[in-house]
């Protein structure tokens, strides 16, 4: 039985483990003041080309999520999300037991444009009996698997700077956004069009952390305060650090994105050949491929995965997650089961 | 120029007004242990038919959906609300401001039935994931000037139960919602079926004030720390014992309320006779005619009211709000006018 | 039985309730925007020589309160108060709720003085493990009693310039204090020295209502969004706006303060002539004579009050109010019957 | 240079880490559900001898206060904590943010006692104007290295049954108070008097992590969708769990807090046969002795550690802190560099 079913069944790469292995011995500076905190941010400024974008890591997406938003908005202000986004659709109302609201969007891929924004700001401008809508959250990739190309992030981040609202990328997932085939965005042209975002350590290669960017350094000014009072600030923060340097010091996180992703477009390759459609165009480690019920049904003798999204009677969108450990092997045993089971779609 | 814009331009009725000028030089104790606010709790008990129901008064409608469902819900659990709903579309966040998400439903005619609530338990399912919904907020009557019948309610208040729902009515315009000629529930019928609701004063003839009805009493337990923490409780709480006692004492309410919807509704049955349609079914004092843009502009000349909603490039949705203050002179004159417009639907 | 517990067991003075019944038949624009709020804002912004003064009416002090702090404070920040502040001693955790620390100082007289802040940044200083001290709040006159200096509330805004602290008072009794025989204080000197703080009508002369003053004005900006989520926007605003209008046109609101004043010194002033000592030095309508106890059974008999701390096995502090309605014929009987009482301090 | 300013600048322990190691090839269920998890939590019941406790493994000790204390307090409830205690003196307001004000209690030796909650709960009795004190906050060791005795713990169980007060302790460093010499409580005894309770394993041989033990099972409701929304849930929980597998499965917490403690009270030693005396008496890895400031000042150039508090103009108390990692020699080193300074207390 293969776990398809997401990107954190894995263990943690090899490598990382081994900077942990062979720093163990020493003793830090805690709350993050360690000297492999110190480096790894370093190096991410040196591969962002912004000097002075001001750096923490944290735990997990939802405690990145929550922190940046809840540290950026006074108490009258609003988020903006599509309906998919995950501080929407998947983390238990952490941003409104901060005290704001998420504004959501209906996308059908999951991704915010200039022209949605405008009709957010249109619904919300009776003053003062709404909120105020202050932040755009997107992800890249997002929940649904797309990226954000070079001229939809720029568009975005015109809108947003016409308007006076702050652009913030969730990317939980960015490594796989940014080795997409079809990627043409580059980390530095993100922190130059994103007030803050954050690197997805958990979902490719680390046990955990999110390296938060703040690339407007004047908004980063008290977020320690923040990390403390919301519980994020590891007392041994240098098992953060040493992550980030495992993965950034010698690109092994693109790398291990690169094989997600080519992982997940292999299986995808194969069931368009069979003449399946998509939910969504695949582009990166998660896929979402339209198949008949019985297909399903076999499959998941032998594969867990996510049943998405009943599409008809007959039909079911199903979630595919790949990882930097999806063996080769498996994948080709994969793609010969759908290919042997002859069902038309 | 008369304003139609609401219900709230007007002062206080003079037999509210009196009660206040009678009592005004005796001393009582404060913070809602006057022996006003005592009287009006036990008028309102008697014909709520619930003894044991425990009252608060309050300043307004915001105020009383927040302190309800901030006082009610625990830090995971949300409310469930049309889209129109009052928490959502009209009160800045006040209820995400307490911690807890409002999560939407879209209705047509701004009212919710159990099979969409079935639908929001459905997607907000995948424990722990997301929110827990907890509670169900309605409005009678609803924003758009609908009033639920008997059935509605007690389809609700079945699937409530069912489901270890709460259910809570905001009744900023409840006068309104009973005296409406489609009505055919009674207030002991809500209290029976609504764990809270209030009952407006501000929207119908007092100066402020809306009486908070847990007819559920367990529910009120420390209820009166909640009014002091969200800075609700009155130093001079007799101000508003006794609004109610001059409100309730001798059904000054319902006679208010009962005026109100005759004058809307003898408004919508001029633009009934001239052809025209409405956004939604006329049953209380909002009504909501669809009219031609020039008709409009001719109106506005001399009235004041919102235009709601663009249908089409030749017609908008406009609002028309009467109060107990609305003289039928203002409406026969009204009358006279669009008559005499002679502008086809 | 009269009663001395407090100042809001009182009806409304004649006069603001005249303004009522005068302008009720008017229709006006609802939420804060009718004529006698504009006119009455124009009246206060004279009286304090501020021509971009901000100011808004609101319900009660605690809803003044913790407006002001959850609008001025990021989440890590936090408000210093002497332990007797009202905002720490009678608000039910009314900051708390909004997500912030009321850092205390133990204070004999009730004030804070600069050196008492100077030890909590330093006590506070250890980032970021503990929240950063923002606002000073100071309440005048005080909840027992006493008035601030100029020379006091100068050093306080000079500290608070220098730390980048926000200045906060508490005017719930500020005509009290600036009618106080001891009192040379201005109102436009407070408002040159406070970046924000309140006017209280509810205790002298009004049914409800506080104007909470933004001296700074671009401390404003979006405060009207904070008094609707809060729930503390009337519908029908211009009940405050009228009342602020009857008490400031023609400098009703020093006259009743000051009366109160002279009936509380009155009482006073025969306590001490009979050789009793007080808590804190009698100076506004809040007073803490130290009585035997006998004496305090006796005078209970007749008057209410709050018995208010044990001074010893014999004596207690009991605390006495008095406000712009206490008759003078009962202040003298009062008088004659402690004098009765022949019993020793 | 070596560290005593603390118990994390340590790395993992080699045992955990081969857990690590040893595992990291297979997939496993993400958020908690992961096999070693489930293990780890049957070894802990077993140890609690509590086969329906409920734990959650989080991150580190702000996350478990705040999460607990969240969860269990209804808007208007408070906690209890000793002035010293964590929540209230080292996490940033962390549980104010989370809308509940922290009582305090001036304690000489960090801990509290049934007395000083008698007069906590006199103090806030005047309801509904003060918050309701609901849980007491206690910490073993203390922020300042002592330890509860079995008839203090169970003595403040009594009270807080008698009361309806939740007893929750907070074990960042239970570890250490566990086998500390002084010690008479037991892991069941704790288990059985307190209503939640955490084992920190960050301070003793973790990377990170804590166990939160719900020995009331009622009180675990939901706790799961407060974890998630609070970003305390981590993808990939398999690392908490297995950490905990390490540290419990055959007595390795024990052994090391046992460690950390012989190597503190050496030096302990030490100090009092050179006649110096502590702030607090020596009981765990943290102790407190007071030293001329020359004998600090020579001390600092090899040792770091925090001057605590000062004593006099010629004295402060220093913090000193062991862990589980602290070499012998160094103790030995430091004992000789003390004995040799040949300086009077």
């Amino acid at each position: 039985m293969y776990n398809f079913k997401n990107d954190y069944a894995e263990g943690v790469h090899p490598h990382v483990l081994q900077k942990i292995i062979e720093t163990n011995d020493t003793q830090e500076l805690g709350y993050g003041e360690d000297s492999y905190s110190i480096k790894a941010k370093n190096i991410l400024r040196e591969q962002l080309q912004q000097e002075d974008a001001v750096i923490f890591f944290t735990s997990g997406g939802t405690q990145a999520n929550l922190l940046v938003i809840s540290h950026l908005l006074r108490p009258h202000e609003a988020a903006i999300s599509a309906k998919t986004g995950h501080i929407f659709a998947n983390e238990t109302g952490a941003i409104e037991a901060t005290g704001h609201r998420v504004i959501t969007v209906d996308s059908t891929d999951g991704k915010l444009y200039p022209h949605q924004l405008e009709q957010v700001l249109a619904e919300y401008s009776l003053r003062p009996h709404v909120v105020k809508p202050r932040l755009v959250y997107i992800s890249n990739s997002t929940e649904i698997g797309g990226i954000y190309s070079f001229s939809e992030l720029d568009a975005l981040h015109r809108f947003c700077l016409e308007h006076e609202l702050l652009l913030f990328m969730d990317g939980a997932r960015l490594g796989h956004a940014l080795t997409s085939p079809f990627n043409d965005l580059t980390l530095p042209q993100i922190a130059n069009r994103c007030d803050v975002f954050y690197i997805g350590g958990t979902k490719n290669g680390a046990m955990l952390g999110e390296a938060i960017v703040f690339s407007t350094p004047s908004l980063a000014i008290d977020f320690d305060y923040a990390l403390k009072q919301k519980g994020a600030l590891l007392a041994k923060g240098r098992f953060l650090g040493l992550q980030f340097l495992g993965l950034f010091e010698s690109g092994l996180y693109f790398d291990l994105a690169t094989h997600a992703n080519r992982m997940a477009l292999r299986m995808a390759q194969s069931f368009e050949e069979l003449g399946f459609s998509f939910l969504n165009p695949p582009a990166t480690n998660q896929t979402f491929p339209i198949l008949p019920n019985n297909l399903i049904h076999e499959l998941s003798k032998n594969y867990s995965f996510y049943t998405w999204k009943t599409i008809d009677a007959e039909h079911s969108a199903i979630r595919l997650i790949t990882s930097w450990a999806t063996p080769e092997e498996v994948v080709d045993q994969f793609i010969a089961a759908i290919s042997s089971k002859h069902i038309c779609p």
